[in-house]
């Protein structure tokens, strides 16, 4: 590699014989040193070979800003809380290592999404832990829970925005939806699939939306993100009905047999289905919860001794992603049959649909309701990831068998619907 | 129970204190007789309980028709071969059981699907098996596969139809897709999601648009079925990018980040994207098949001791269905790295998108680098279901880790696509 006078931070072109790249430069990672990392203006990084470099120009040198920023509070705006737990949404580029480091203030808030700032007073920002959401387990749900309820319980917050890492975002949509019931106050959901620094982010939108839903009177835990690909507007979606369907999209997430609470412009709320409004009262998080609960996903062939495994490692309980209306192998060489009614003597087997749309119905053929006999509990139109969540929280309250049952067919948070056109 | 003179076959009206259900009176089931079961005209089965009935009025008496068809060949129109293997489309109801009886003839086959003899002559009919779909394992796939090839090369037949099951239709099309690679003619799955006995079924277009899909000159593996829930037109989609995404709507299949072949009409084909055409040429079945292979769906939280398991059960092979752009725990108390680093040693284990749409990029985050350098192979944007009988097709052919990754990421059979506006 030709030699250089950039450092990370600055504007360049790396020149390679065929090609030019324009971006960022960033410093290379420790294990990395034979690599140049630039941040295409794309908002991706890409490494190159340094031996296939012919020349890095620097175009502009980095800026360090170090802006001193005064919010006031304005009385006639509503108050909110947010509790930042990690994400693309919080996650501002520090141009020098190509690393994100966090926003963790109202001010470095304001720095990045001034627009939130217009429409509500951000009164208090609560950062329990700064994790990327696939590194998150149930403590990190109760823990978010908790604060919730010590947020909502307090006279000046309207309503309370959780940013959050998308990867899991719909389960702990869920799971939120069983600890926080009863609400007296809006909970909202939110991300980003894209980072501030990037032209295209989504997240701009996503927060003012999400501020406009914190100060509304739907009193649910809604799920509040770009409603199709555009820049227009959002939907709020129940908690339990939502699942990430898109790796990249900014409409990554989808509701799932259910019609959203509203579609949220940055300057109007319009109302697309029943929901629980604002009251009065206190809220009271019910966060019990049984870890030892899995998903599987059933496949072609797939060996029913993987119920036995669960069942040795102490697991009290497993959602079962069936076939279609709600099948596993029954007449083929590796039935499930026998093992469902094995494990079940001390474990809890419910099916939910690995279509993700529709609804099971174990009645429409005789394999079915044999599967049925053998106890599993059919969850109609619940989605998986809901289910297994539900599963964990029913557990942690209770671990008797018709118990079990009769609560994971209550409809506690909308996980359950009405039949529908759909 | 009052009495009644109905006997199983006849159309009758159950009355009950409240409400009066009409429908086929079916025989009840051996282990339910204190159960009335009903065949309701919307195709779904009642049970009610005797005690609750008031009168059975028979409104009609059971016909049982025993007319003989002859199906006369018409010269002027192309000649296709039928492979049935059960699911809806072949079942017609027995008034007498309510069970369901298999259409095993051509003569069966025109009696309800008569439209479909308007398009093509059927000259052959084979039936290797009939079975609910979810109880196929790999072997009934190599089974379709041979009868393909036989079908294929006969020179008489322009292509194969073959009807399916709804629940794994889509791991069979996928599999078929490596099977019969350098296609001569088309091999086109369908299938339909509302028996031939109701009012709705999808059946007779899902049957006339694979007709005339299997006498085109798309010369693919393909899945026909209709395209919305209209009953217009269907889709031909590449059998690797498609999946079950309702349990009971007509169109449950949808492509998924590829565009179908075609839209098919009755009557016309707009062709859609770009495919194999037909030509001449002997076709060879390539069904070598691992399989100890396996499919996990990653959960919050979830042990990496499951991949243990598989690899003590001697699994070759594994296909995680990893979180947003292919994300496992790394940085938790569950990290899955160590893990990983071991079983690789022995197993292949392979990421694809949990989230079903959209591209998986370990090249974004840093802890996705740090699961690539364990050795995963990052599936891009193909399909779990479609990574499953992958790996189970590559590991039938080669156990070594680097001709492995080199095949997996191989695009045989359009799994894998350049990066498309989605």
């Amino acid at each position: 590699m030709a030699k250089t006078i950039a450092i990370p931070g600055d504007r360049v072109e790396v020149h390679l014989s065929k090609v030019i790249y324009g971006g960022i430069l960033l410093e290379s990672p420790e294990d990395e040193k034979g690599i140049v990392l630039l941040k295409l203006d794309s908002g991706y990084n890409i490494g190159l070979n340094k031996k296939d470099i012919i020349e890095i120009k620097r175009i502009k040198k980095g800026e360090i800003k170090k802006e001193r920023i005064e919010i006031k509070k304005d009385d006639k705006k509503p108050d909110i809380a947010l509790i930042l737990t990690g994400g693309t949404i919080v996650n501002r580029l520090d141009p020098k290592t190509g690393a994100v480091s966090p926003l963790t203030s109202p001010e470095d808030l304001f720095k990045s999404y001034p627009k939130i700032f217009d429409k509500v007073n951000v009164i208090k920002v609560e950062m329990p832990f700064m994790k990327a959401s696939e590194d998150m387990d149930y403590k990190d749900w109760q823990n978010i829970a908790k604060i919730c309820e010590r947020l909502l319980n307090d006279k000046d917050v309207k309503g309370v925005v959780i940013t959050h890492g998308t990867d899991i975002l719909h389960y702990t949509s869920a799971v939120l939806s069983f600890f926080l019931r009863n609400l007296t106050k809006p909970v909202v959901l939110t991300y980003s699939q894209r980072s501030s620094d990037r032209a295209s982010s989504d997240a701009n939108l996503n927060l003012i939306c999400s501020a406009l839903a914190a100060v509304s009177d739907i009193a649910e835990v809604m799920l509040v993100g770009h409603a199709n690909s555009n820049d227009e507007f959002c939907y709020a979606i129940p908690g339990t009905k939502t699942r990430k369907l898109h790796t990249s999209r900014r409409d990554a997430f989808k509701p799932v047999n259910a019609k959203p609470f509203a579609k949220i412009f940055p300057n109007k709320i319009e109302i697309l289905s029943e929901h629980n409004v604002r009251k009065s009262g206190k809220v009271k998080a019910d966060t019990k919860f049984e870890e030892k609960v899995a998903l599987i996903k059933f496949y072609p062939g797939q060996d029913p001794d993987i119920l036995d495994y669960y069942l040795k490692k102490g697991y009290k309980g497993i959602v079962v992603e069936a076939l279609g209306l709600g099948h596993v192998a029954v007449n083929s060489r590796l039935s499930w049959i026998k093992k469902l009614k094995e494990v079940q003597k001390k474990m809890i087997v419910c099916f939910a649909a690995q279509t993700i749309y529709g609804r099971l119905d174990p009645y429409v053929y005789s394999n079915l309701r044999e599967i049925m006999k053998t106890g599993v509990i059919y969850l109609e139109d619940m989605l998986a990831e809901t289910a297994f969540v539900k599963l964990g929280w029913v557990l942690g309250h209770t671990t008797d068998k018709e118990k079990v049952k009769e609560m994971m067919l209550t409809n506690y948070a909308r996980e359950l619907n009405d039949r529908l056109e759909q």
